[in-house]
């Protein structure tokens, strides 16, 4: 019931994630065995493909679909493309179903974040609207994990790993030195902390890091130098992990000097407040400052990933594929959490409406009192998406991975 | 002959490396059985241990050795002391060989680059003008590859393979993006290129780096604007890799705006290359650019080592031991690359002096005429050194380092 012949499209959007091409090899595998898919169609750069028609048909063998599972970044290109509406922008849709009608997709799955959700969903009401038969499932993907209603989000777990493990052997690195010394590490996250809040996990076995700053909480300079200086005198060594996004008290951002630029959806485009608060940190101390920004190196570090996000977002892959032949069509597939002391998972879904334009924060709960580090609470929930080790093909000491041709 | 009872002391000095405890590791493992050594004492901080009387008595049992190999950073600690001529600072001689004799010293072992081959050696000399009986190793040590004689250096093989991993994995996230992008990613050396140059072996693999730029060539600004513009017209991406140290033409750092402080030997504290080159880019091309300075990020990378690198660094750590047993003294080990197209090395040594202060460059000729990439002689020089994995044990998703209590 409701399973139709046809072929398929997949299309991933948005900033990457090393785990971004296990959901699409998870889509590809299921959907390469479905009676009901002919053929299976890679869009080029995300939507983007589809309005151009860049369509590429993807066939793969199960050694690529191995690799394509560590391989960083969007195999098929990604974009930052903001749909229009109906009313303003007609002759984008008019592109758009051409090419579902050129290439006979009925299927169409969009790995994606919040944007990307509502791109999809646009979609499935104008296919309705037109009296196309179009089933759309959405994958969620972002390392920021600030989706809601899903537990959390394929690509977050091999991001957060990244970053508690750099966070460890940074520290391992300049406690070697005996002097007074502040490291400001910068993880990415413009209003949710997930990623910074995953550096507390090198705590469980490091004395690292001894504050982490958010921007569910208001940055406050002053009490920022108070805490460095209490543990300058303690330690000599103070590491301090913070957002990109931590903001001042009237809501702006931290590092926004005025110079920010915008994306294509209006997000300010970040980075550098681990630069400008070391530098404040270097004039009112004298001491010796290091910032380190973590960058993309956090997002595409296929050659140490999370087994579990990496199996996780394969899963969910097939799990889309699964829901759309089973009948169901404009959601997006989650996870839901299992009860109980051991982790696991289930896939579910949700509406996509639900999702669109949506963004979830770490609850104030799980952030301390005093607003510098986050509780048990928050690392219980964060550490069973890091755990495993899954490691690319190596040759002569480079990861091997897949790249379109 | 030559060899004699006493204790031993080693220390670790200078920059971290990911492989500086592998050599620890092989130094205290070839000492523990030797007849000839009682004790084997771990300075604590470099030679400011042996000043302010600090040893601890090292005893480590095999999965410690083991844990040590890949541990990043100094398991003992790290100094950047500079020792004063023996004129200008006589207490300061009295301290260490006051230690010495109290401990009963008679081999000293020191791990660092060329300022403490400086220092070993100055210690060798004051040693015999006094008729103390002592043996001085020198174990070369530095991510840079910059000492002379030595084939190449511990550590340098997998900060190596972190950065041309590192290239090849934000090019793969880069990439996905179509529109115009540049993106400078920026490894450290001051004077010596062999870091930057690494990065070259992602390009056996991947279509990057376009561009590398090294201290050992003059930086034209022009010229790197021109390449760019080509390059952005028929491409879209670019991604140059440069050192920290890159120059101007009359020889000042590109990155030294008038704020550098330095260190203890007079070396500046560089970075923020990338920043500033990244800011002149988008002033003149208006094109998205990303800077990512690789920071301490390539040099602390545990979770990732050259096995090559880890299992040399190991290895000439207890040749150092071998060395002195049999009657060596005021050598430093080096790394003697066979001849063949198979790699192999062999392991000698020479004499402290000839290391003092020297810097080793990338030859002219192993650098294309341009000036902004290197040659295949210069790869096929780094790419064995790079070679194999080894990986910390992990528990819940986060390396297992061993941390001196």
């Amino acid at each position: 019931m409701g399973a139709k012949k046809g072929n398929a499209v997949v299309a991933q959007s948005g900033g990457m994630t090393a785990a971004i091409n296990a959901t699409l090899a998870g889509v590809y595998s299921k959907a390469a065995q479905a009676e009901e898919i002919s053929k299976i169609y890679g869009s080029l750069h995300g939507i983007e493909g589809i309005i151009n028609d860049n369509l590429k048909e993807l066939n793969l063998n199960s050694d690529e679909v191995e690799m394509l599972k560590v391989t960083p970044g969007g195999y098929l290109g990604s974009c930052r493309y903001k749909l229009p509406t109906l009313e303003k922008g007609p002759e984008v849709y008019n592109s758009i179903f051409e090419t579902f009608k050129k290439y006979d997709i009925r299927y169409f799955f969009y790995i994606g974040g919040n944007d990307s959700m509502d791109t999809a969903n646009k979609l499935s009401i104008y296919a309705k609207t037109i009296g196309y038969d179009l089933t759309v499932i959405g994958l969620p993907k972002t390392i920021d994990n600030d989706l809601p209603i899903t537990d959390h989000t394929p690509g977050f777990g091999s991001a957060a790993k990244y970053i508690s493990t750099a966070c460890a052997e940074v520290y391992l690195d300049v406690k070697s030195f005996d002097i007074p010394y502040v490291v400001i590490i910068e993880a990415m996250g413009r209003n949710a902390g997930w990623l910074t809040a995953s550096a507390a996990l090198a705590k469980e076995y490091y004395d690292t890091p001894d504050l982490i700053y958010l921007p569910e909480v208001t940055f406050d300079i002053n009490e920022f130098f108070g805490e460095v200086e209490t543990l300058l005198n303690k330690k000599k060594l103070v590491v301090a992990v913070i957002s990109e996004g931590i903001k001042n008290a009237d809501g702006s951002y931290f590092c926004d000097t005025g110079a920010l630029t915008s994306d294509n959806f209006g997000h300010k485009n970040l980075g550098g407040s681990a630069a400008i608060l070391g530098q404040m940190v270097k004039d009112k101390f004298g001491v010796k400052v290091r910032p380190i920004e973590l960058s993309l190196l956090q997002r595409c570090a296929g050659h140490s990933v999370s087994a579990t996000d990496i199996n996780e977002s394969f899963e969910i892959g097939g799990a889309g594929v699964g829901a759309a032949l089973s009948g169901l069509s404009d959601v997006m597939m989650i996870f839901e959490r299992a009860e109980g002391s051991e982790y696991s998972v289930n896939i579910g879904n949700c509406p996509l409406s639900a999702v669109a334009n949506v963004e979830r924060k770490i609850p104030r709960e799980w952030i301390n009192e005093a607003g510098n580090f986050v509780t048990k609470e928050c690392n219980d929930y964060i550490r069973p998406l890091i755990k495993g080790e899954l490691h690319p093909v190596m040759e002569n000491g480079i990861p091997q991975y897949i790249v379109c041709k």
